[in-house]
């Protein structure tokens, strides 16, 4: 009996950890890597990334491809996709494991007073600071979606104070949640380290100005790993000059890589992360890719298939 | 009737944070503050730090003492407490808590290469690293008492491979354990991240020299929130001269306030901390002072009184 056949397509990213890690974690498939694609009939399933023009020809019998990046918008704009052949988008754990690290160690780290800790160091100074108790400290995370509510759940743990603002109602253990426009003011004023979190949207572009900042409390912090264009960057730089936001760390800009004469890079409240608070991990992405194919294999239906008239 | 008659007596402390605490948490006590003691014998309970000679002359009522802070060698040694009168030693859920955050903070700190992207900032490159998962990260604990075990809950609650070592055998969910000095050699091999939490004692005075940070693979990373006295300082240093040891976080020195001088101070890869990892925390010690102290006054036995022969 022929065995099922994964077709592995991906381009411009580390085969080792994905193509080695399909080799390693599904000994039983016929794992083939493109161009080596022999009768492309026999495909059952395409893992992609970058793909080539007239990848899929000639798959006939093709069951479902696998998208390596959440973001499937180059896929469905010009890939070739045969028609009625279901396109699934990656939801990895990983991903959420990384956020949730990046987001309680940057809170962690301004909760702690680390910022002033270090420049004590740079100064020689011996200077014990009590910290606050985490339950007296209020953190605020602007989205609560599947990152934004792991992240929660953590901060939670650890005994903080946590609030939530999203566009929509959402109900999560242990978190005060407000939502809309109306209540954002409110929300922002009563945060001491605001953690934003949301999806780029029209109504979130530019959604970060100076009257947001504003209505922070003095001396806030900002933690910045949703996407650049959240963020007013003038506004946020102001905000920093005067100390009504004591510091900063941001993962993401406007234009990315960061340019070199950008005032961020050399600001002394602002921490610069290269977009990599979060970044999809071969080793769990495979694994779901393969739970979700076995799955189907088995007859159960595909998780996380992209609606293409919406588009994700 | 009378009310139960607390007095305060603790000197060189924010007398804000522990006598407003205690008025603000117990209003129904008769809480007096030295000199203003009123008749010796209406007193019931003792809260005391630094306490004057002869404080407790005319307390012929005394049913306790309760002691600031956890050591009490001072209050034993010339303290003239009266025979007979339990005296507790302070143990703060707030102080655990404390040492948990900082520990977590500093793990994830070289976990997600926290010391690399300050590099990177400072040299305004923009290079993205691709974070280990957790579960490939191992994080090795000397130590495993109250303080260690709620460390080692945390990270085990992160994901971690969390590995313990004490001097006998302990067992906590999550964590791999060894003991005994034959078993360290061992564990610091298997150690990426390793987290001094031990108490100081004739056998772990000078533990970590030349010989055991070699034993530790190269890059890997320290954390000493344990005594100054637990590191042999040059060894330490000699090997983060080398990279053997890739950074270290220190909270605690040999000598402290540590001197202006110390390498530690300007050594690129030391973060120095003021022995502050974790404080004793008013708002909560309080409220175990007075949780102890209510359960005793409704015929409960108390909680961490001191043997004094043995002297804690």
């Amino acid at each position: 009996m022929k065995r099922t056949t994964l077709l592995y397509a991906a381009f411009g990213v580390d085969d080792a950890a994905w193509l080695g890690g399909f080799r390693e974690q599904a000994p039983d498939l016929d794992i083939r890597a493109w161009p080596d694609i022999g009768d492309p009939r026999e495909i059952d399933y395409v893992f992609v990334w970058k793909q080539p023009l007239n990848l899929f020809d000639g798959m006939t019998n093709l069951r479902a491809v696998f998208s390596l990046g959440a973001g499937v918008e180059t896929l469905l704009a010009g890939g070739g996709l045969p028609a009625g052949v279901p396109l699934v988008r990656m939801v990895d754990p990983g991903l959420a494991t990384g956020m949730t690290e990046f987001v309680v160690l940057r809170v962690l780290h301004y909760h702690r007073n680390m910022h002033l800790h270090e420049a004590n160091q740079r100064d020689g100074a011996w200077i014990q600071l009590r910290p606050k108790l985490p339950e007296d400290r209020a953190v605020g995370l602007l989205g609560l979606g599947n990152l934004g509510a792991s992240c929660a759940r953590a901060l939670v743990g650890l005994g903080f104070d946590v609030r939530g603002w999203s566009r929509t109602p959402k109900l999560i253990g242990g978190v005060e949640t407000v939502h809309g426009e109306d209540q954002l003011a409110d929300f922002l004023c009563g945060t001491e380290i605001l953690v934003c979190l949301l999806p780029l949207t029209a109504d979130t572009d530019g959604l970060l100005d100076a009257r947001r900042f504003a209505q922070l409390p003095r001396g806030a912090f900002f933690v910045n790993v949703g996407r650049g264009r959240h963020v007013v960057e003038e506004d946020l730089l102001a905000a920093l000059d005067t100390g009504h936001v004591a510091a900063a760390t941001l993962d993401v800009f406007r234009e990315e890589p960061l340019p070199r004469q950008h005032r961020f890079w050399t600001h002394p409240s602002v921490t610069v992360m290269p977009h990599c608070a979060a970044l999809t991990q071969p080793k769990t992405a495979v694994r779901t890719v393969l739970d979700n194919l076995r799955a189907h294999l088995a007859g159960a239906q595909l998780r996380h298939v992209v609606d293409v008239a919406r588009g994700y």
